[in-house]
Protein backbone atom coordinates (compact mmCIF):
# COMPACT_ATOMS: atom_id res chain seq x y z
CA UNK A 1 0.00 0.00 0.00
CA UNK A 2 1.36 3.26 -0.71
CA UNK A 3 0.82 6.35 0.28
CA UNK A 4 0.33 9.72 -2.28
CA UNK A 5 -0.31 13.18 -0.56
CA UNK A 6 -0.05 15.49 -3.57
CA UNK A 7 -3.09 16.80 -5.73
CA UNK A 8 -0.25 17.15 -8.29
CA UNK A 9 0.67 13.52 -8.17
CA UNK A 10 0.86 12.10 -11.89
CA UNK A 11 -1.32 9.18 -10.85
CA UNK A 12 -3.58 11.31 -8.90
CA UNK A 13 -3.76 13.51 -12.39
CA UNK A 14 -4.07 10.61 -14.40
CA UNK A 15 -7.22 9.15 -12.14
CA UNK A 16 -8.95 12.54 -12.35
CA UNK A 17 -9.18 13.35 -16.09
CA UNK A 18 -11.02 9.63 -15.85
CA UNK A 19 -14.02 11.66 -15.34
CA UNK A 20 -14.35 12.33 -18.84
CA UNK A 21 -15.14 10.21 -21.74
CA UNK A 22 -12.37 11.79 -23.79
CA UNK A 23 -9.37 10.87 -21.14
CA UNK A 24 -10.94 7.59 -20.51
CA UNK A 25 -10.81 6.33 -23.79
CA UNK A 26 -7.13 7.74 -24.26
CA UNK A 27 -5.58 5.67 -20.97
CA UNK A 28 -8.15 2.75 -21.81
CA UNK A 29 -8.98 3.11 -17.88
CA UNK A 30 -12.39 4.42 -15.99
CA UNK A 31 -13.34 4.36 -12.05
CA UNK A 32 -15.90 2.75 -10.52
CA UNK A 33 -16.59 3.48 -6.75
CA UNK A 34 -17.84 2.05 -3.20
CA UNK A 35 -17.92 -1.50 -1.97
CA UNK A 36 -20.77 -3.42 -3.79
CA UNK A 37 -18.90 -2.66 -7.24
CA UNK A 38 -15.59 -3.04 -6.15
CA UNK A 39 -16.92 -6.61 -5.00
CA UNK A 40 -18.24 -7.32 -8.40
CA UNK A 41 -14.58 -6.73 -10.12
CA UNK A 42 -12.69 -8.29 -7.79
CA UNK A 43 -14.69 -11.25 -9.13
CA UNK A 44 -12.18 -10.25 -12.45
CA UNK A 45 -9.25 -9.38 -10.65
CA UNK A 46 -7.32 -8.79 -14.39
CA UNK A 47 -9.53 -6.10 -14.72
CA UNK A 48 -8.49 -3.96 -11.88
CA UNK A 49 -5.24 -1.39 -11.91
CA UNK A 50 -5.49 0.10 -8.79
CA UNK A 51 -7.51 0.28 -5.99
CA UNK A 52 -7.74 3.82 -4.43
CA UNK A 53 -8.40 4.12 -0.28
CA UNK A 54 -9.94 7.23 1.57
CA UNK A 55 -7.15 7.12 4.66
CA UNK A 56 -10.44 6.97 6.95
CA UNK A 57 -11.63 3.80 4.99
CA UNK A 58 -11.71 0.91 7.28
CA UNK A 59 -13.20 -2.99 6.25
CA UNK A 60 -11.97 -6.19 5.77
CA UNK A 61 -10.43 -5.18 2.87
CA UNK A 62 -7.55 -8.21 3.54
CA UNK A 63 -9.85 -10.97 2.24
CA UNK A 64 -9.70 -9.44 -1.29
CA UNK A 65 -7.53 -11.07 -4.30
CA UNK A 66 -5.46 -8.19 -4.45
CA UNK A 67 -2.15 -9.48 -5.04
CA UNK A 68 -1.49 -8.15 -8.80
CA UNK A 69 -3.86 -4.60 -7.79
CA UNK A 70 -1.58 -1.31 -6.94
CA UNK A 71 -3.25 -0.13 -3.74
CA UNK A 72 -2.83 3.89 -2.84
CA UNK A 73 -3.82 6.04 -0.04
CA UNK A 74 -4.62 9.18 0.00
CA UNK A 75 -6.25 12.09 2.53
CA UNK A 76 -10.00 12.37 2.39
CA UNK A 77 -9.43 16.01 0.78
CA UNK A 78 -7.82 14.11 -2.11
CA UNK A 79 -10.15 11.24 -2.21
CA UNK A 80 -13.19 13.63 -2.86
CA UNK A 81 -11.72 14.99 -5.30
CA UNK A 82 -11.46 11.48 -6.85
CA UNK A 83 -15.26 10.91 -5.78
CA UNK A 84 -18.44 11.18 -7.82
CA UNK A 85 -20.87 10.18 -5.58
CA UNK A 86 -22.69 12.10 -2.18
CA UNK A 87 -21.73 9.67 -0.04
CA UNK A 88 -18.54 8.66 -0.63
CA UNK A 89 -18.05 4.53 0.46
CA UNK A 90 -13.65 5.53 0.71
CA UNK A 91 -13.12 3.30 -2.01
CA UNK A 92 -12.38 3.75 -5.61
CA UNK A 93 -11.23 1.27 -8.19
CA UNK A 94 -9.11 2.11 -11.08
CA UNK A 95 -10.61 -0.68 -13.79
CA UNK A 96 -8.95 -1.30 -17.32
CA UNK A 97 -11.62 -1.16 -20.23
CA UNK A 98 -12.15 -4.96 -21.77
CA UNK A 99 -11.49 -5.87 -25.25
CA UNK A 100 -14.70 -5.21 -27.25
CA UNK A 101 -14.47 -7.46 -29.70
CA UNK A 102 -17.49 -10.21 -28.92
CA UNK A 103 -17.60 -13.51 -31.36
CA UNK A 104 -21.65 -13.62 -32.48
CA UNK A 105 -22.30 -17.84 -32.15
CA UNK A 106 -24.71 -19.78 -33.62
CA UNK A 107 -26.92 -19.83 -31.12
CA UNK A 108 -27.25 -17.11 -28.25
CA UNK A 109 -29.40 -14.17 -26.84
CA UNK A 110 -28.10 -10.81 -27.34
CA UNK A 111 -29.38 -7.14 -27.33
CA UNK A 112 -28.30 -4.27 -29.61
CA UNK A 113 -29.30 -1.07 -28.31
CA UNK A 114 -29.55 2.13 -31.09
CA UNK A 115 -28.74 5.78 -29.28
CA UNK A 116 -30.10 5.25 -25.73
CA UNK A 117 -29.00 8.60 -24.33
CA UNK A 118 -29.84 8.45 -20.75
CA UNK A 119 -27.26 6.88 -19.17
CA UNK A 120 -29.67 5.74 -16.11
CA UNK A 121 -31.52 4.24 -18.45
CA UNK A 122 -28.34 2.54 -20.32
CA UNK A 123 -27.11 1.13 -17.19
CA UNK A 124 -30.42 -0.54 -16.25
CA UNK A 125 -30.81 -2.12 -19.50
CA UNK A 126 -27.26 -3.78 -19.01
CA UNK A 127 -28.22 -4.92 -15.56
CA UNK A 128 -31.15 -6.40 -16.94
CA UNK A 129 -29.43 -8.02 -20.18
CA UNK A 130 -27.19 -9.45 -17.42
CA UNK A 131 -30.21 -10.82 -15.23
CA UNK A 132 -31.84 -12.40 -18.26
CA UNK A 133 -28.55 -14.32 -18.87
CA UNK A 134 -27.99 -12.58 -22.51
CA UNK A 135 -24.63 -13.96 -24.12
CA UNK A 136 -23.72 -9.95 -25.09
CA UNK A 137 -24.82 -5.98 -25.30
CA UNK A 138 -24.02 -4.16 -28.68
CA UNK A 139 -24.32 -0.99 -28.23
CA UNK A 140 -24.56 1.42 -31.71
CA UNK A 141 -24.36 5.23 -32.31
CA UNK A 142 -25.49 7.79 -29.71
CA UNK A 143 -25.89 5.86 -26.84
CA UNK A 144 -24.18 7.56 -23.37
CA UNK A 145 -20.79 6.08 -22.68
CA UNK A 146 -20.78 2.63 -20.73
CA UNK A 147 -17.85 4.36 -18.75
CA UNK A 148 -19.58 7.13 -17.53
CA UNK A 149 -20.56 6.58 -13.65
CA UNK A 150 -23.92 6.91 -13.91
CA UNK A 151 -24.35 3.84 -16.29
CA UNK A 152 -21.83 1.99 -13.91
CA UNK A 153 -23.65 2.74 -11.35
CA UNK A 154 -26.66 1.61 -12.53
CA UNK A 155 -25.73 -1.34 -14.03
CA UNK A 156 -24.38 -2.46 -10.46
CA UNK A 157 -21.81 -4.15 -11.55
CA UNK A 158 -22.84 -5.85 -14.75
CA UNK A 159 -19.91 -4.29 -16.71
CA UNK A 160 -18.32 -7.47 -15.01
CA UNK A 161 -20.62 -10.15 -15.97
CA UNK A 162 -21.30 -9.76 -19.65
CA UNK A 163 -19.40 -9.18 -23.06
CA UNK A 164 -20.72 -5.65 -24.03
CA UNK A 165 -18.99 -4.06 -27.49
CA UNK A 166 -19.12 -0.63 -29.46
CA UNK A 167 -20.42 -1.81 -32.53
CA UNK A 168 -22.09 -0.67 -35.88
CA UNK A 169 -25.33 -2.16 -35.60
CA UNK A 170 -25.58 -2.53 -39.41
CA UNK A 171 -23.20 -5.01 -39.66
CA UNK A 172 -24.15 -6.71 -36.01
CA UNK A 173 -27.44 -7.09 -37.22
CA UNK A 174 -26.35 -8.63 -40.95
CA UNK A 175 -23.97 -11.52 -38.62
CA UNK A 176 -26.80 -12.07 -36.85
CA UNK A 177 -28.93 -13.24 -39.73
CA UNK A 178 -26.19 -14.82 -41.56
CA UNK A 179 -25.95 -16.94 -38.22
CA UNK A 180 -29.65 -17.41 -38.62
CA UNK A 181 -30.44 -15.53 -35.37
CA UNK A 182 -34.01 -14.12 -35.32
CA UNK A 183 -33.55 -10.24 -34.86
CA UNK A 184 -36.65 -8.78 -32.94
CA UNK A 185 -36.55 -4.46 -33.87
CA UNK A 186 -39.22 -2.69 -31.56
CA UNK A 187 -41.35 0.14 -33.23
CA UNK A 188 -44.59 1.46 -32.51
CA UNK A 189 -45.62 0.01 -36.08
CA UNK A 190 -44.62 -3.12 -35.25
CA UNK A 191 -47.16 -5.95 -34.64
CA UNK A 192 -47.86 -6.42 -31.40
CA UNK A 193 -46.24 -9.41 -29.17
CA UNK A 194 -49.17 -11.23 -28.94
CA UNK A 195 -48.84 -12.29 -32.34
CA UNK A 196 -45.53 -12.99 -32.63
CA UNK A 197 -43.40 -16.49 -32.47
CA UNK A 198 -40.81 -16.35 -30.54
CA UNK A 199 -37.73 -17.57 -30.25
CA UNK A 200 -36.32 -18.56 -26.95
CA UNK A 201 -32.81 -20.11 -27.40
CA UNK A 202 -31.12 -17.61 -30.15
CA UNK A 203 -32.31 -14.49 -30.75
CA UNK A 204 -31.42 -10.46 -31.11
CA UNK A 205 -33.42 -7.35 -29.46
CA UNK A 206 -32.59 -4.47 -31.15
CA UNK A 207 -34.07 -1.20 -28.61
CA UNK A 208 -33.84 2.39 -29.51
CA UNK A 209 -33.44 6.06 -28.53
CA UNK A 210 -36.25 7.12 -25.88
CA UNK A 211 -37.90 9.81 -28.09
CA UNK A 212 -36.97 8.65 -31.42
CA UNK A 213 -37.15 4.67 -30.83
CA UNK A 214 -34.68 2.81 -33.36
CA UNK A 215 -34.07 4.25 -36.71
CA UNK A 216 -35.19 3.69 -39.57
CA UNK A 217 -32.39 2.68 -41.64
CA UNK A 218 -32.26 -0.44 -38.92
CA UNK A 219 -36.05 -1.01 -38.80
CA UNK A 220 -35.46 -2.08 -42.37
CA UNK A 221 -32.19 -4.61 -41.68
CA UNK A 222 -34.84 -7.01 -39.01
CA UNK A 223 -36.74 -9.93 -39.29
CA UNK A 224 -39.70 -8.96 -37.31
CA UNK A 225 -40.79 -5.29 -35.53
CA UNK A 226 -42.36 -5.49 -32.40
CA UNK A 227 -44.14 -3.76 -30.31
CA UNK A 228 -45.79 -4.17 -26.66
CA UNK A 229 -49.39 -3.68 -26.35
CA UNK A 230 -50.40 -0.50 -24.39
CA UNK A 231 -53.49 -1.23 -22.61
CA UNK A 232 -53.94 2.20 -20.60
CA UNK A 233 -53.14 5.93 -21.64
CA UNK A 234 -49.77 6.36 -21.42
CA UNK A 235 -47.88 6.97 -24.60
CA UNK A 236 -45.06 4.56 -24.38
CA UNK A 237 -43.09 2.97 -21.92
CA UNK A 238 -39.83 3.62 -20.17
CA UNK A 239 -37.15 1.89 -22.78
CA UNK A 240 -35.30 -0.21 -19.85
CA UNK A 241 -38.86 -0.99 -18.52
CA UNK A 242 -39.35 -1.89 -22.14
CA UNK A 243 -35.92 -4.54 -22.62
CA UNK A 244 -37.34 -5.88 -19.36
CA UNK A 245 -40.61 -7.20 -20.40
CA UNK A 246 -39.34 -7.83 -24.05
CA UNK A 247 -36.74 -10.06 -22.87
CA UNK A 248 -37.91 -11.91 -20.88
CA UNK A 249 -41.09 -12.17 -23.08
CA UNK A 250 -38.58 -13.52 -25.77
CA UNK A 251 -36.64 -15.80 -23.70
CA UNK A 252 -39.78 -17.33 -21.80
CA UNK A 253 -38.76 -19.75 -18.45
CA UNK A 254 -36.52 -21.75 -20.65
CA UNK A 255 -33.12 -23.25 -19.55
CA UNK B 1 -54.35 36.56 -18.70
CA UNK B 2 -52.74 38.76 -15.94
CA UNK B 3 -49.43 40.06 -15.82
CA UNK B 4 -47.88 39.39 -12.57
CA UNK B 5 -44.25 41.48 -12.35
CA UNK B 6 -43.49 41.14 -8.71
CA UNK B 7 -41.65 38.13 -6.98
CA UNK B 8 -43.22 39.01 -3.48
CA UNK B 9 -46.91 38.49 -5.48
CA UNK B 10 -49.11 36.35 -2.91
CA UNK B 11 -49.75 33.59 -5.44
CA UNK B 12 -45.92 33.79 -6.77
CA UNK B 13 -44.99 32.93 -2.66
CA UNK B 14 -47.46 30.47 -3.13
CA UNK B 15 -46.71 28.85 -6.31
CA UNK B 16 -42.86 28.49 -5.42
CA UNK B 17 -43.08 27.35 -2.13
CA UNK B 18 -44.90 24.12 -4.03
CA UNK B 19 -41.58 22.92 -4.55
CA UNK B 20 -41.51 21.58 -1.30
CA UNK B 21 -44.24 18.73 -0.15
CA UNK B 22 -45.13 20.54 3.51
CA UNK B 23 -46.24 23.35 1.42
CA UNK B 24 -47.89 21.00 -1.50
CA UNK B 25 -49.71 19.07 1.56
CA UNK B 26 -51.05 22.24 2.93
CA UNK B 27 -52.11 23.86 -0.08
CA UNK B 28 -53.53 20.78 -2.50
CA UNK B 29 -51.38 22.03 -5.08
CA UNK B 30 -48.48 21.45 -7.02
CA UNK B 31 -46.96 21.72 -9.85
CA UNK B 32 -46.15 20.46 -13.56
CA UNK B 33 -43.84 22.12 -16.30
CA UNK B 34 -43.69 21.65 -19.97
CA UNK B 35 -45.66 21.20 -22.79
CA UNK B 36 -45.98 17.46 -22.86
CA UNK B 37 -47.47 17.61 -19.16
CA UNK B 38 -49.88 20.42 -19.39
CA UNK B 39 -51.45 18.54 -22.46
CA UNK B 40 -52.11 15.46 -20.44
CA UNK B 41 -53.48 17.58 -17.53
CA UNK B 42 -55.70 19.24 -20.18
CA UNK B 43 -57.64 16.09 -20.44
CA UNK B 44 -58.64 16.40 -17.00
CA UNK B 45 -59.42 20.36 -17.16
CA UNK B 46 -60.73 19.67 -13.51
CA UNK B 47 -57.67 19.39 -12.19
CA UNK B 48 -56.02 22.24 -13.21
CA UNK B 49 -55.75 25.83 -10.79
CA UNK B 50 -53.58 27.95 -13.03
CA UNK B 51 -51.14 28.04 -15.79
CA UNK B 52 -48.35 30.25 -15.88
CA UNK B 53 -46.40 31.34 -18.99
CA UNK B 54 -43.11 32.94 -19.27
CA UNK B 55 -43.23 36.10 -21.25
CA UNK B 56 -41.58 34.97 -24.17
CA UNK B 57 -43.62 31.47 -24.56
CA UNK B 58 -45.17 31.27 -27.78
CA UNK B 59 -47.29 28.62 -29.09
CA UNK B 60 -50.91 27.77 -29.82
CA UNK B 61 -52.47 28.52 -26.73
CA UNK B 62 -55.53 28.92 -28.16
CA UNK B 63 -56.66 25.71 -28.89
CA UNK B 64 -56.42 24.22 -24.96
CA UNK B 65 -59.18 23.93 -22.95
CA UNK B 66 -58.74 27.07 -20.73
CA UNK B 67 -62.04 28.39 -19.64
CA UNK B 68 -62.12 28.18 -16.24
CA UNK B 69 -58.45 27.85 -15.43
CA UNK B 70 -56.64 31.17 -14.52
CA UNK B 71 -53.88 32.03 -16.55
CA UNK B 72 -50.71 33.90 -15.57
CA UNK B 73 -48.01 35.81 -17.64
CA UNK B 74 -44.43 36.15 -15.66
CA UNK B 75 -41.33 37.88 -16.23
CA UNK B 76 -37.69 35.31 -17.28
CA UNK B 77 -36.42 35.93 -14.52
CA UNK B 78 -39.76 35.07 -11.91
CA UNK B 79 -40.69 32.05 -14.08
CA UNK B 80 -37.41 31.12 -13.68
CA UNK B 81 -37.61 31.07 -10.05
CA UNK B 82 -40.77 28.28 -10.64
CA UNK B 83 -39.16 26.17 -12.68
CA UNK B 84 -37.38 23.24 -11.88
CA UNK B 85 -35.95 21.52 -14.88
CA UNK B 86 -33.09 22.76 -16.90
CA UNK B 87 -34.12 23.87 -19.88
CA UNK B 88 -37.67 25.62 -19.31
CA UNK B 89 -40.35 25.22 -22.00
CA UNK B 90 -42.10 28.63 -20.64
CA UNK B 91 -45.06 26.78 -19.03
CA UNK B 92 -46.16 25.63 -15.72
CA UNK B 93 -49.76 24.72 -14.53
CA UNK B 94 -50.64 24.67 -11.14
CA UNK B 95 -52.76 21.92 -10.42
CA UNK B 96 -55.21 20.65 -7.86
CA UNK B 97 -54.45 17.07 -6.27
CA UNK B 98 -57.74 14.79 -6.34
CA UNK B 99 -59.09 12.86 -3.85
CA UNK B 100 -57.36 10.17 -3.25
CA UNK B 101 -59.92 7.89 -1.99
CA UNK B 102 -59.85 4.50 -4.59
CA UNK B 103 -62.82 1.94 -4.57
CA UNK B 104 -61.45 -1.37 -4.75
CA UNK B 105 -63.94 -3.21 -7.35
CA UNK B 106 -64.91 -7.20 -7.05
CA UNK B 107 -62.77 -7.51 -10.33
CA UNK B 108 -59.39 -5.15 -10.92
CA UNK B 109 -56.05 -4.91 -11.91
CA UNK B 110 -54.20 -3.48 -9.15
CA UNK B 111 -50.49 -2.42 -8.19
CA UNK B 112 -49.29 -1.73 -4.20
CA UNK B 113 -46.19 0.13 -3.71
CA UNK B 114 -44.30 -0.16 -0.42
CA UNK B 115 -41.80 2.19 0.47
CA UNK B 116 -40.03 2.90 -3.26
CA UNK B 117 -38.20 5.76 -2.25
CA UNK B 118 -36.26 6.86 -5.52
CA UNK B 119 -38.59 9.50 -6.95
CA UNK B 120 -37.40 8.21 -10.96
CA UNK B 121 -38.26 4.60 -10.01
CA UNK B 122 -41.37 5.80 -8.57
CA UNK B 123 -42.97 7.88 -11.52
CA UNK B 124 -41.68 5.04 -14.02
CA UNK B 125 -43.52 2.41 -11.92
CA UNK B 126 -46.52 4.39 -12.50
CA UNK B 127 -46.27 5.14 -15.89
CA UNK B 128 -46.14 1.44 -16.14
CA UNK B 129 -48.93 0.75 -14.32
CA UNK B 130 -50.62 2.81 -16.62
CA UNK B 131 -49.61 1.67 -19.74
CA UNK B 132 -50.70 -2.10 -18.30
CA UNK B 133 -54.11 -0.70 -18.16
CA UNK B 134 -54.23 -1.25 -14.07
CA UNK B 135 -57.14 0.62 -11.89
CA UNK B 136 -55.30 1.60 -9.67
CA UNK B 137 -51.86 2.17 -7.86
CA UNK B 138 -51.53 2.22 -3.70
CA UNK B 139 -48.47 3.75 -2.03
CA UNK B 140 -47.55 2.49 1.34
CA UNK B 141 -45.50 4.04 4.25
CA UNK B 142 -41.76 4.85 2.75
CA UNK B 143 -42.80 6.15 -1.11
CA UNK B 144 -41.22 9.11 -2.27
CA UNK B 145 -43.71 11.60 -2.62
CA UNK B 146 -46.14 11.44 -5.97
CA UNK B 147 -46.10 15.39 -6.47
CA UNK B 148 -41.84 15.22 -6.11
CA UNK B 149 -41.06 16.61 -9.43
CA UNK B 150 -38.98 13.61 -10.80
CA UNK B 151 -41.81 11.24 -9.91
CA UNK B 152 -43.84 13.43 -12.38
CA UNK B 153 -41.56 13.64 -14.89
CA UNK B 154 -41.27 10.19 -15.05
CA UNK B 155 -44.69 9.13 -14.83
CA UNK B 156 -44.96 11.29 -18.02
CA UNK B 157 -48.56 12.43 -17.62
CA UNK B 158 -50.15 9.17 -16.03
CA UNK B 159 -50.88 11.00 -12.98
CA UNK B 160 -53.66 12.32 -14.61
CA UNK B 161 -54.65 8.48 -16.44
CA UNK B 162 -55.42 6.83 -13.34
CA UNK B 163 -56.56 6.48 -9.38
CA UNK B 164 -53.59 6.60 -7.41
CA UNK B 165 -54.33 7.13 -3.33
CA UNK B 166 -51.46 7.14 -0.34
CA UNK B 167 -52.74 3.98 1.86
CA UNK B 168 -51.76 1.70 4.68
CA UNK B 169 -51.41 -1.24 2.59
CA UNK B 170 -52.16 -3.65 5.44
CA UNK B 171 -55.73 -2.82 4.99
CA UNK B 172 -55.59 -2.93 1.15
CA UNK B 173 -54.69 -6.42 1.09
CA UNK B 174 -57.36 -7.29 3.54
CA UNK B 175 -59.64 -5.46 1.42
CA UNK B 176 -58.28 -7.29 -2.12
CA UNK B 177 -58.49 -10.07 -0.03
CA UNK B 178 -62.36 -9.96 1.19
CA UNK B 179 -63.12 -9.31 -2.69
CA UNK B 180 -61.48 -12.39 -3.61
CA UNK B 181 -58.51 -10.72 -5.46
CA UNK B 182 -55.29 -12.71 -5.58
CA UNK B 183 -52.93 -11.32 -4.02
CA UNK B 184 -49.11 -11.43 -5.48
CA UNK B 185 -45.99 -10.37 -3.18
CA UNK B 186 -42.24 -10.01 -4.76
CA UNK B 187 -39.54 -11.87 -2.70
CA UNK B 188 -36.36 -12.95 -3.27
CA UNK B 189 -37.47 -16.56 -1.18
CA UNK B 190 -40.80 -16.72 -3.47
CA UNK B 191 -41.28 -18.95 -5.86
CA UNK B 192 -40.17 -18.64 -9.35
CA UNK B 193 -43.33 -17.09 -11.74
CA UNK B 194 -42.74 -19.70 -14.06
CA UNK B 195 -44.57 -22.16 -11.12
CA UNK B 196 -47.19 -19.54 -10.40
CA UNK B 197 -50.22 -19.68 -12.21
CA UNK B 198 -51.83 -16.43 -13.25
CA UNK B 199 -54.85 -14.36 -12.38
CA UNK B 200 -54.75 -12.37 -15.31
CA UNK B 201 -58.23 -10.28 -15.30
CA UNK B 202 -58.25 -9.95 -11.60
CA UNK B 203 -55.27 -9.64 -9.33
CA UNK B 204 -52.64 -7.24 -6.93
CA UNK B 205 -48.66 -7.60 -7.25
CA UNK B 206 -47.05 -5.77 -4.40
CA UNK B 207 -43.42 -4.13 -4.88
CA UNK B 208 -41.09 -3.11 -2.41
CA UNK B 209 -38.84 -0.68 -1.58
CA UNK B 210 -35.17 -1.00 -3.69
CA UNK B 211 -33.10 -2.40 -1.34
CA UNK B 212 -34.61 -4.22 1.27
CA UNK B 213 -37.89 -5.46 -0.49
CA UNK B 214 -41.63 -5.77 0.83
CA UNK B 215 -41.75 -5.57 4.35
CA UNK B 216 -41.94 -9.33 6.16
CA UNK B 217 -45.24 -8.14 7.97
CA UNK B 218 -46.90 -7.22 4.04
CA UNK B 219 -45.36 -10.83 2.89
CA UNK B 220 -46.84 -12.70 5.18
CA UNK B 221 -50.48 -11.39 4.05
CA UNK B 222 -50.08 -11.95 0.76
CA UNK B 223 -51.67 -14.78 -1.44
CA UNK B 224 -48.47 -15.63 -2.48
CA UNK B 225 -45.15 -14.36 -3.43
CA UNK B 226 -42.89 -14.71 -6.35
CA UNK B 227 -39.64 -13.68 -7.67
CA UNK B 228 -38.42 -13.22 -11.27
CA UNK B 229 -35.79 -15.70 -12.10
CA UNK B 230 -32.31 -14.52 -12.70
CA UNK B 231 -30.17 -16.31 -15.47
CA UNK B 232 -27.00 -14.31 -15.16
CA UNK B 233 -24.57 -12.92 -12.75
CA UNK B 234 -26.68 -10.24 -11.62
CA UNK B 235 -28.14 -9.77 -8.06
CA UNK B 236 -31.77 -8.36 -9.10
CA UNK B 237 -33.08 -6.03 -11.18
CA UNK B 238 -34.36 -2.61 -10.82
CA UNK B 239 -37.92 -2.21 -9.18
CA UNK B 240 -39.22 -0.53 -12.05
CA UNK B 241 -37.83 -3.63 -14.79
CA UNK B 242 -39.58 -5.46 -11.75
CA UNK B 243 -42.74 -3.68 -12.13
CA UNK B 244 -43.05 -4.21 -16.26
CA UNK B 245 -42.04 -7.99 -16.10
CA UNK B 246 -44.13 -9.20 -13.16
CA UNK B 247 -47.71 -6.64 -14.23
CA UNK B 248 -47.09 -7.47 -17.91
CA UNK B 249 -46.59 -11.12 -16.87
CA UNK B 250 -49.95 -11.48 -14.77
CA UNK B 251 -51.75 -9.64 -17.15
CA UNK B 252 -50.53 -10.98 -20.37
CA UNK B 253 -52.66 -9.93 -23.54
CA UNK B 254 -55.76 -10.52 -22.19
CA UNK B 255 -58.28 -7.82 -22.97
Amino acid sequence: MKWIESSQNQKIKTWRKCHKKKWRDEYGLYLIEGLHLLEEALKVPSRIQSIIYDEHFQSQKNDWPTDDIEEYCVPSKLFQELSQTESPQGVIAVCKMPNQSVEIEERGRYLLVDGVQDPGNLGTIIRTADACGLEAVFLGRGCADLYNEKVIRAAQGSHFHLSIAAVELSETIRQMKKNNIQVYGTSLNGQGLEYTPRSAHSFALLLGNEGNGVSEELLSLTDVNVKIPIYGAAESLNVAVSAGILLYWLRGFEG
